[in-house]
């Protein structure tokens, strides 16, 4: 456990940029805006968010955050070292990495001698100039430098000489941090600890002959930070070796995302660090929102959450029947290594599902609205949610459709129309280019039937056009209503096209958003479910302005 | 790399019986005598079958190779120590064990005084008792013992003495293997090294103390093994941990299947030792099978492999970017940490938007496609993927499509039919639970216009239905295709329900899996293209399947 006394260590998120290498993942700015906050939220001190310039996506999101910064975090923008042969301050890579008017930035640079030679094709001493020249003109310009060593325990182990002269270039420009990385994943926990101790000497042997005063200016020792992949399935173990041999700084991202086999799992990083290694990270409580921040990410970027993830899958604290689970029962650290609510997480008994009525109670709180514990909607609520989860619905990434149905079993959820049905037809004609949608749907309000017909781009658009133009005479203020995100996520991959889908649709009136769920093996009731939803909550919302403004006029 | 003086580390395989405790999991009989002699192949020396007794699956399976054996490999049968109380000889759970007819038995027994005290409700004295007494009468009837130490760690931290004890009973009673398990999977490998050298250490001493000759017969020094858990993400780092400290028996599964967070992956276990750690497991030979056998498990167990596994999976050794590629080609050591061959894998190029003509000669190389860098139709095929990955295509995951997209460019793309248009009509009528799908489909066999219709619990069912209800006429093998997996992605959400639409649609034939790609703003449309490319794309092999046949008649 972790106490007051516990050593400090500094996380460093890079989901958003070295997690978005993962093949298949792709974020657009909105998306990585909502993870930046939600690891904000979870007590991460540096988030790493892109390499402004090198594509326009970047660019936008770190204007964005100039606008409307994180709260605690420091936000970080990543680059390399100028290019062989020129100057820092004539690059035009690094007047974008100043206008994205970060406080931080990493700078990576070559530690493998061979990687200078036939990568970059350049001198052994131009690779330390381009080092000391990208940090020292980033440094004038008041910055502040994580300097990431790539490729440093390959580099390290074919020249060490050469390898600890680029840390040395790093610390002499004005580094704060030196990031050893193990860009490939290939190295084991036991060479990692010796070669960080090694630095770690080594570092303070050279800082200790230097002279105290220089005229690049008061030097102070940098500190040792890990950045590891999971090639050998060591990411994790790696990092931590790395912090019992000294290193303060832990890179990683969240549910492990990156190139090949990814980068380390935070995921796991975090409560190994704390809850065993001793460390502290981050508090208690932001501790007990990881298993959330894990889902949330995964649906964000549209990828399964892995089930038997260590600490945050579905299956980690998953007890099959019998005697095991009374022992549990009587028990739990004979067959836990933890108690799952330190991560959020919980204890899933496989037979009977165990009952998370807290969670319920918190969640209505969080909306407003107050259960009583002893009262039947409450457990009606838990009830109405486990079914609807084990038919695949999941109301972690859309509270508005919770909202709804919590409203619903207290008895309270406002009629504004009432859904009859839909028809949907496409087709693509012989000769034609282009497919056509249309869709018809049957809404009542008041008691009045309305049945209206629109065309689309596609079968949700026409669907969604012909709600609208049925309601909107009621509800003038769903004119200033917008579908803001769509996302399909097939549960049951397995069974092909006949799948059960899930579709999430985001909503916007311009100051909020709210997110909305469906399930259906059709992809396009499910979709329809969501459209339904969404234009539902954006009237509660509406009303419940209207009677806010009501009551203090 | 291994050589003729590396130390030898014998594998025990648990995928058949701790491998099948994966939640979602479960096998056949037939099930697992193919993956009981897919191991014995790979050279695997202990394969633990089951629980013979526990189940009937299991009495059947040792039945089964009993008459038909396994080349090499010893399987064996696994079971508790007999219940507290009783005698060995006439406990029937053991008479099963023996009828198994299994050279080698594994006992598990318990090590941590809590579980014996509160699990088991009996005395510490009576649990050495059942240890002793069930490893003697298996003794006694001629087989050789391996001993699980159940909860070894927990136990050890709580109780090192009792726990030490329960070893040195099972030495006494002539178990030849001690395997330390860290069944919760919390350790971590700190603590693994200590506490593997305290055991060897304790061990040496007091076999040194005891005298040679007592009544039990003569005792050998048993060697230690480990058996871990992935609850901490460390089930590798660990059992490596323990090697290095002295283990000589590595206990795991394929693919790392296991109960909750799975054991720990012996994909990636033999490759770190046989490749970094200087150990000899299996042959050089064996271990290029390593990849294969990984995927023919999870084929096996139907479950989806897992694309980012270490060592083993699609994207272990993907490549991105155009310098990069030019690099590794140059020195593939720069950018991988074991050559892909090793473990039987390969690198694979990635086709994205970034891709140079490097990307995409060496991708067409890899499909048996020799293009030539000077001629237009390379330069034709990079500018189609450009033009189609802009429209929002994406060729990573659909290697297929890629392939008749070159065939396309190139002229000599097989017309097995041609696609003239559909219709698709759903409704979800008043008063009705579920909703309906009808969809009807032209396409083109010889010239012969087939018009066919079908109906589906999903629009894109529907279409895929009337598909290969339309060409399977012509076509008969398509009756063996079958869609694996569907996966859908919006690409711009920001324009909500009117956003572009990806869809990857993965096919089967029983033997080879491939991924096709269609992207249109209407879902339907896309889903379409995708299953269309895929009966092309099954097709295609079928008929190049075909010709190698003929050819070599």
């Amino acid at each position: 456990m972790t106490t007051n006394s516990s050593p400090q260590l500094w996380l460093y998120d890079t989901t958003l940029r070295d997690g978005t290498q993962r093949e298949g993942l792709s974020v657009s700015i909105e998306d990585k805006l909502r993870i930046a906050r939600r690891l904000d939220q979870l007590g991460i001190p540096f988030i790493e968010g892109g390499w402004p310039g090198a594509n326009p996506k970047d660019v936008q999101f770190f204007w964005q955050l100039q606008e409307d910064p994180l709260k605690q975090a420091e936000i970080v923008a990543f680059c390399s070292t100028r290019r062989p042969n020129s100057a820092a301050a004539t690059e035009p890579m690094l007047q974008d990495i100043l206008a994205a008017g970060t406080r931080w930035v990493t700078i990576f640079g070559k530690s493998w001698d061979l990687h200078v030679t036939t990568g970059l094709k350049t001198t052994l001493e131009e690779n330390l100039a381009m080092i000391s020249d990208t940090i020292e003109y980033l440094r004038s310009q008041g910055r502040r430098i994580i300097y990431d060593a790539e490729h440093w325990f390959d580099g390290y182990k074919h020249n060490r000489d050469y390898a600890l002269q680029t840390l040395e270039a790093a610390i002499a420009s004005g580094a704060e941090w030196l990031v050893l990385c193990d860009t490939n994943g290939g190295t084991l926990p036991h060479e990692i600890s010796q070669i960080v101790q090694d630095v770690s000497s080594h570092l303070l042997l050279v800082m200790s002959q230097e002279p105290m005063t220089k005229d690049k200016g008061q030097r102070t020792m940098p500190q040792i930070g890990i950045h590891t992949h999971n090639d050998s399935e060591m990411a994790v173990a790696n990092a931590i070796a790395a912090v019992m041999a000294g290193a303060k700084m832990v890179q990683g991202t969240i549910n492990g995302y990156g190139e090949r086999c990814g980068n380390a799992n935070l995921c796991s990083l975090i409560p190994n660090l704390q809850l065993k290694a001793g460390y502290s990270c981050i508090t208690e409580d932001q501790l007990t929102q990881l298993t959330e921040v894990s889902r949330f990410v995964s649906e964000v970027v549209n990828l399964a959450p892995d089930e038997h993830a260590p600490f945050v899958g579905r299956s980690a604290f998953a007890h099959k029947g019998g005697i095991h689970v009374s022992a549990v029962e009587r028990n739990p650290l004979t067959y836990e290594h933890i108690q799952p609510e330190q991560v959020g997480n919980r204890r899933r008994i496989v037979i009977s599902e165990q009952s998370g009525l807290s969670n319920v109670l918190a969640k209505a709180r969080s909306f407003g609205i107050e259960l009583d514990q002893q009262k039947a909607e409450a457990r009606e609520i838990l009830q109405r949610l486990k079914d609807l989860e084990s038919e695949g619905f999941q109301f972690e990434a859309a509270e508005a459709s919770f909202v709804l149905l919590m409203h619903e079993a207290l008895g309270d959820r406002q009629k504004f129309f009432e859904v009859k049905g839909f028809q949907v037809h496409c087709d693509l004609i012989e000769g034609k280019e282009t497919s056509n949608a249309l869709a018809t749907v049957k809404v009542a309000v008041d008691g009045k039937n309305i049945l209206e017909a629109a065309e689309g781009n596609g079968p949700v658009a026409a669907l969604d056009a012909a709600l609208r133009k049925a309601l909107v005479n009621f509800y003038p203020q769903i004119a200033t209503f917008d579908l803001t995100d769509y996302k399909v996520r097939i549960l049951n991959g397995h069974t092909g096209t006949a799948a059960k889908t899930r579709v999430l649709v985001e909503s916007g009136n311009g100051r909020q958003r709210w997110t909305t769920v469906g399930v259906s093996t059709n992809i396009l009731e499910a979709s329809y479910q969501a459209v339904v939803e969404g234009l539902e909550y954006g009237l509660l919302l509406h009303s419940q302005a209207e009677a806010v403004v009501k009551a203090s006029a």
